[in-house]
């Protein structure tokens, strides 16, 4: 496995593949994996001849007050899991190989990033896009992998490849869960066993609102209400927002007829965390 | 000569160029060809395997009070005139292909894109560089020629291509001008006999601002007064900009010592009109 650290060597990497006329996906992480990575790179490794995965702590991304600084980091660890599931290589820059003094270009995509996740962090999906659009054009990848976990990050990623033409197929991986049905994610480390055990009332509200809309509730406004409250009840939990969307706008729906997706972000302690799922 | 109108058809050509393993040049322009843009074409010719122009009249780079529905069009003697500089494929979409009904997505670079021409259209640029981002991912051209009369437009479409790590190496053409010095535009039919005569000012005022340099002037402020004047003391011309300024960050010079650029804007009746030179 090789690990790349300059923008350059990244290139010289594919454009041999490409030259050589072969297929590249691309899984984009932020490193600390878990088992939620490691299942897209399986994926993603059945989906082309090279399987390329990003590192990079993107500090675009990030709010001012946000944990940017604290995000946990072990490339060791890291680069052996990924060699385990088989990455070819590991494209691994620093902050200033991405962002170099006198960066100024921003890829945005309006209005499905200023909801949800977009009006607690107005510059996050900023940032997210503008990262991955460099990606893509760094690593050239034919299919690239994204965790269902971050549901309104895949919608706004999916977005700026249709509108912007470029040439990578999005692919989506299901949310991989701990045991109890916790979403799997980085930040699941920062809570004391009190708040993990609390923390499942993220996934606990989302199946009690699938039996609901199974059950033939359609009032989108009753089983909001259900979760909001069932997150308000619990000890150290309060809800940021609890919104259901049309899977493609984002835009909330007032009844469930068609297809419907429940997106929730939960503060567990001051440990922000997020999941969804679809209710039809 | 083939003619494409669809994103589809076009990617298509691109892909069985790019199997070929050969190289494509992308002129982009908004038709309404003369001599500047066939310029540019042919010197294109000279640098890939495959010459392909793009003819759209982009209307994100169009102010709310501009002249887009005015914009001068007329395809049947632009693909002629192509045909005959050796163009092989002009991808001419409609604005819907470009821009469908939902569309949400900009690529914007910042600072640079706020001086100048940014100052009197403050939304231009971000519409230079989403339509050209899209182009750029469309036609997957190895090179893309631009005219050095937009030249706030080669500076910013430059920044973003190193920002965005896009794979396309961007040429500049020197900028082409009528047999009396005025610069090649296809705004240059909206003037007036009188008023044409008074555009000679811009040549004029620049030439005199190289002389000046020449003579051994260093002050910026000198210099820019003196073109000043001599535009508002031109009848029909009123002064936009004029500014002398470092060709890569575009930020003012006060002394002239290394590489300065003066640009200048001129509205000659309602037309306005932009040019620049190097002074040194």
């Amino acid at each position: 496995m090789e690990v790349f650290t300059t923008v350059k060597e990244m290139k010289a990497y594919v454009r041999a593949v490409k030259q050589r006329r072969e297929t590249i996906c691309l899984v984009p992480t932020m490193g600390y994996l878990h088992k939620g990575h490691t299942d897209l790179m399986r994926m993603g490794r059945g989906l082309a001849d090279h399987l390329v995965i990003s590192i990079f702590v993107n500090p675009t991304q990030f709010g001012p007050k946000e944990d940017l600084a604290k995000y946990p980091r072990d490339f060791e660890r890291d680069s052996r899991l990924a060699e385990e599931v088989g990455v070819e290589c590991i494209f691994y820059p620093e902050t200033l190989e991405m962002y170099p003094p006198g960066y100024a270009t921003y890829v945005n995509v309006e209005e499905i990033t200023e909801t949800l996740c977009g009006l607690s962090r107005p510059t996050h999906f900023r940032g997210v896009t503008t990262v991955v659009a460099k990606l893509f054009n760094i690593v050239e990848p034919d299919v690239s992998v994204f965790g269902e976990k971050d549901y309104q990050q895949l919608t706004v990623i999916r977005k700026m490849v249709k509108d912007l033409d470029m040439n990578v197929r999005v692919v989506s991986h299901p949310t991989v869960r701990e045991d109890d049905g916790l979403a799997m994610s980085s930040r699941n480390r920062y809570l004391s066993p009190s708040q993990r055990k609390n923390a499942l009332v993220l996934i606990g509200s989302l199946r009690r609102a699938r039996e609901l809309v199974r059950g033939g509730e359609h009032d989108a406004a009753k089983i909001q209400a259900m979760a909001v409250d069932m997150i308000s009840s619990t000890p150290e939990c309060a809800v940021d927002y609890v919104e259901i969307v049309d899977p493609d706008t984002l835009c909330p729906v007032d009844r469930i007829d068609g297809r419907a997706v429940m997106a929730l972000a939960v503060k567990v302690g001051s440990t922000r965390l997020i999941d969804n799922a679809e209710l039809k």
